[in-house]
């Protein structure tokens, strides 16, 4: 047996981490109103607007991106009033929910967030060796990797949720009510004397970033290819249609081997130069999970 | 015969008006760069960014929405840089396109932009008498209102164009393909000897502004209903679901007669408290048009 703090004692919500996806931001405000819906007998669970000045402007960050300064660095920075907001943010998330590695972090933060890409609902694991999350009913995308580092709010902690499509600063009733059953995973977490037993899960392990082509100014100059666009999770082969440039002709996939694109088209990503994530499919087996 | 300016001399195509509303932004940025497919013999085409800051930003406006601010008061007011840049721009737009309401205007602009709404090709009328406009070939959206007033930028000149559903900072191929035929319509605008027989058009005239429910601090507390979402155009009658609280009930349509709502669910349309349009259908007639 794998041996994890089950029963949980303290769970974070986060909404507003992006201040433009309007699911979590508006669930979690509904929860800080009234939190009957997330209470369990034993567990503190905590709703928590992350990034609140990017919400009040309806964008997704002020200074820089919230979901990636949770870098050492950031959160060893001596505080100032020079420092970025997100990153000042930062050491406050990590003081109250942390500190990052720490045995008083909380046990659990679910961070709610809304893509454009066509994505359903999605858990973002950042571990392999998380048998926690592992256990989970939904697609799992793994970001564990040797180069790509993301420094996520989440990371404070020990576990994000991912839905969409949904346009940022929209709120669309099926998406809201698909991230609204997050309460019923904690029930999972406060069951004393349940356990889980060992299982095998198929996770999507990122593989790598493919950005637009790109004029030699750095200006897009091809969107995703109409067979691929929404197609999110679906296996890219070689050969198959990836871009269509603007003078209409095709660009298609010339990666070795069979790939699950995800992300694809996703708002936010044009800055970081990505138009999807491939990712390969793996078997992780789950370790069961025992009370403590 | 209504007599029209016809062949049209002059004819701006605008992307960019809101800066985070890509179809157009790319369409422009490509016919700047090589205006081929708009270029038609006797006709200038000029196409156009019109909020290049916006744009660079990937947000719909700096100071205030570039697409409310050519009023009289604007457009007349002493240049200066304590101005918001929208304004500023308004003037220079109205400058070399216009100015509004003048001889020298530009015959026809085409303003080109996309929403998060599920409005399929759409174009957007100011006037009933506007009997060039009427002769096109897709749903048309008449906002002419006693009360409600736009002072858009292609009221500049004489006629824009909204394709959806795209969300903002996003690039469809789809909606840019739907929206790269816009220059089939300078066609019509400059076959000299080209006669239009007069023909009755169906037509949604804008008949009333629906917010969200809100609470007491202006918080909204419902989304559209599932039975609404993405159902722009479809008849909505006395009785039917129109939002979905967040506690769960329904809250139902309750004008008299039908309505065709539009604009449902746009993101830009939360901070004009404005939830969708509803619409009335009307037949109009479109006049006979000749060359002058």
């Amino acid at each position: 047996y794998q041996l994890l703090n089950i029963p949980a004692r303290r769970v974070a919500i986060f909404g507003g981490t992006h201040g433009n996806e309007m699911s979590g931001i508006t669930l979690v405000n509904l929860w800080i109103k009234n939190g009957k819906e997330i209470q369990r007998k034993g567990v503190e669970t905590k709703p928590f607007i992350t990034n609140p000045r990017a919400v009040e402007k309806c964008t997704r960050y002020v200074d820089t991106d919230l979901n990636r300064a949770f870098t050492t660095e950031n959160l060893s920075a001596p505080s100032g009033d020079d420092l970025p907001y997100e990153v000042k943010r930062a050491q406050q998330i990590n003081e109250i929910f942390g500190p990052k590695g720490s045995p008083d972090a909380y046990d659990v933060i679910f961070d709610l967030h809304n893509t454009t890409s066509n994505m359903g609902c999605t858990l973002i694991l950042e571990s392999s060796k998380d048998h926690f999350n592992l256990q989970m009913i939904c697609p799992v995308l793994l970001t564990e990797h040797p180069l790509l580092k993301y420094s996520t709010s989440r990371s404070v902690a020990k576990h994000p949720i991912e839905v969409g499509p949904q346009p940022q600063g929209v709120l669309r009733s099926n998406i809201f009510e698909s991230m609204r059953v997050c309460p019923l995973t904690i029930d999972g977490l406060c069951c004393v004397g349940l356990e889980f037993p060992p299982c095998s899960v198929d996770v999507f392990r990122v593989w790598d970033k493919m950005d637009y082509p790109r004029d030699t100014n750095g200006n897009i100059i091809a969107m995703v290819h109409p067979n691929l666009q929404d197609c999110d999770w679906e296996p890219l082969n070689p050969g198959d249609p990836m871009f269509q440039m603007f003078d209409g002709t095709t660009v298609r996939y010339e990666g070795v081997g069979t790939v699950y694109p995800t992300f694809i088209n996703e708002a936010a990503y044009y800055e970081k130069q990505q138009a999807f994530v491939t990712t390969r499919r793996e078997t992780l087996v789950a370790g069961a999970i025992k009370k403590a």
